[in-house]
């Protein structure tokens, strides 16, 4: 298929390093790819392989993954293998309007959007201004900022909907958030908390023990690559020892 | 929310043992729950608690974890985790149009028909009629055939679709169908394989190589729950050490 | 190598499923073994299999790991792996002089018997004294005892030797020895705490820290069988998902 | 204690680098610590901090963790934490024989080395001169060369003792020794072989089914270190994904 005047497309390096440009941006320098115009890609066929200064670079439509791992990071960001477990044992659904309390710079949120769309909704707290526009010039970017509302408040200080279908925080206190999400959420909706520490993980169960919530529980998983050669196959060497834990727990009356 | 007629509502009981039914189901014995009439459920709230004979039971509007958690098994089924990494790691999205090989007892066909509603769809190829008849009925019960067509083919003997977002693939030997995926997949189409053997890996990985494929990468992953109780915080006892490796690729032209 | 009058043996059925008896133990009934006469073995040869009833077993001469896989329990045993990192990283050597806390049924004091043996002594501290009595059991069928002096004594009141070259805690408080510890160790003597509970290892750690020791480090440990059958090669499905963590510093002046 | 003429001793920095001595040794530039003299340490007392240049470094006598710990690599070098469960899981005692093939940098010589001290010995097979002598070398900084035969000879082509206690190998084709060290071992004695790779476990096991072994099994293990700071706990970010497969067996008639 034949790249149009006006579509999206990430550029796609050897090393596999991304960039999403628009074909009707402007002739620039980008970040790690040099100066070009992003108007040239017009006509080509996506899949092809083109020369952009003396690099090779494939050129594909934007899918999620490519979104994710292109993204400005402003803070840690979380995984692409976190954000898909958030989404199955949340059961985030096409259609669910979903509260995010902690907008970092957006990659959750743009899992979240993906999975929500194209009739669903996501509203994001964060107190920082700063961050809220960080993470929207990624969503923008990722095409996704139509799903996503933000709010620049404390999430700690309460949640303004009702009858949401999840909750799903990344912030330092997500204890403090648990009532206020029993509140918000309707029946059935999910909690979730991502939680670098155990402490956090501890408060922040003893306080959804305190509410009408069942099925809790916390999870944390390792993810290793299996790397086959010529030589012969074995675990990498190379291995995230953590990124956080994941709480989950589910509103009844 | 009170439950009305027609409702499809998930049990849930203390040892968090699910049931899907409608209200509209006959009063039966129902595996696990007793003998009892769901059309009682009409006019109660989401999230409350009944009594079943002797049973406690909360019900809710049913999500997919719960349609996932509560089908029949024929066979060997692909658990949330994986699948969960499975959506994400081929970027699906709504109104994808996704092959799968090999149905099995649908669990991930629930999951891609989840994530590729309203507008997309799921064409599954199996060539046991038995499994895509019991595979079907666990997609009726949890709400999702409108978006599933299957198949009764083999699909080591190609894939009659083309310009196909993703080809998953849950079947014995899935290096064979590496070329029918490539001629199946448009650009950027991902394809992925599950497999619980080394060797499996090996062969489609080999496989892969010889066609234009990029960003391809195979994964295990361990996933082990915190228990949180008032002695203290400790990493379950209990862990599931191995379920399947996780191969996915990229087409290029 | 014939078996003769006086020796003990192992005695390994085809689950390995392990026993330790001497040839000079009367005809008995022996847990999982039956009735038999253990006299018989004498004359057969090492590595011979025989039959006890119907059952057939191989008989050995014990080593270490028969030793610790036919002990009694009386309590949770610290597993062979366990062992293994505590005698390395507490560099155990033949002569050494180690400090047990909490004898349990006498697992890890096999380990660290073996280990200090033929010139080392460990002095394993326990106010229970039916726990000394039913470990004490254990290491004489390990034909060990010799080099095990017992003290029914709380070892959170302090510890009476000095100048030892490890103390290893097995108990519910090990912090409280901490200091006890720092006074009973020579320079560069390894303190080991092992502890179920994360809330432990930080009061275990946090007390450390106040005192003069170096390379303080706690780890964790995962092990998983590779499956290798006619089908393909896999890891187990099988796996303990936590034992302890393992709390490591050294002493300095 | 006063550190003596004729000590060794380990100096260890504060970011834990060590180096193992002599008083004896003379005045020189010593790789990562600068120039000075070990005979200065004479007097000093054992846990003691002194400053070399500008450096403080504790003086420890030196145990097993830090004999391997300050070892010269060659090669690849079996970790610790390998090295302490190829010890436990084939019981290495005090007294044992052991037959080692391929010596490397001498890191598992040195632990093997320890654990059959006072009355055992190591036979250690390599083909390559240059690696016999470079690990030597270590040996005898960790004054442990007196535990060590070493035999310039390819250990596939066969192995001249018998009547062994063990017979662990860290070489490509460990499947060729197979039968040599069948031959080699007495009943009960064992079999291990670390390999990186998958197939070479895969050969390994397929030739041990072949001849009377039991217990045979294969192992991996992941290490995670646990951080506790002020902020609160967690697992490490820094993890290894794999260092080798450890498969073991036992000999029978």
């Amino acid at each position: 298929m034949p790249i149009a005047k006006g579509d999206r497309v990430v550029l796609i390096d050897e090393s596999y390093k991304k960039l999403i440009v628009s074909t009707e941006d402007p002739t620039d320098k980008y970040k790690g790819f040099g100066v070009f115009d992003p108007g040239t890609f017009i006509g080509k066929n996506y899949g092809e392989q083109v020369i952009i200064g003396t690099k090779p670079v494939w050129i594909l439509p934007p899918r999620l993954l490519d979104k994710l791992q292109s993204i400005k990071r402003k803070a840690q960001i979380i995984l692409p293998r976190d954000a898909a477990l958030i989404l199955m044992y949340c059961s985030i659904e096409s259609g669910n309007r979903v509260i995010e309390g902690g907008i970092g710079s957006g990659s959750l949120t743009i899992a979240l959007a993906t999975a929500v769309a194209p009739t669903g909704q996501i509203i994001s707290y964060d107190n920082r201004e700063e961050f809220i526009r960080h993470a929207m010039r990624n969503l923008h970017k990722a095409d996704l900022d139509q799903y996503v509302t933000t709010k620049e408040r404390d999430i700690t200080k309460g949640i303004e909907e009702t009858d949401v279908d999840a909750v799903v925080l990344d912030i330092p206190t997500p204890w403090i958030v648990v009532p206020h999400a029993w509140k918000a959420l309707k029946a059935g909706g999910f909690f979730c908390s991502y939680s670098p520490l155990i402490s956090q993980v501890e408060q922040t169960v003893q306080e959804l023990r305190r509410l009408p919530y069942i099925e809790l529980h916390t999870i944390e998983h390792l993810q290793r690559n299996l790397v086959v050669s010529d030589h012969g196959t074995r675990p990498s060497f190379n291995m995230l020892g953590h990124t956080g834990y994941l709480t989950f727990a589910r509103k009844i009356l």
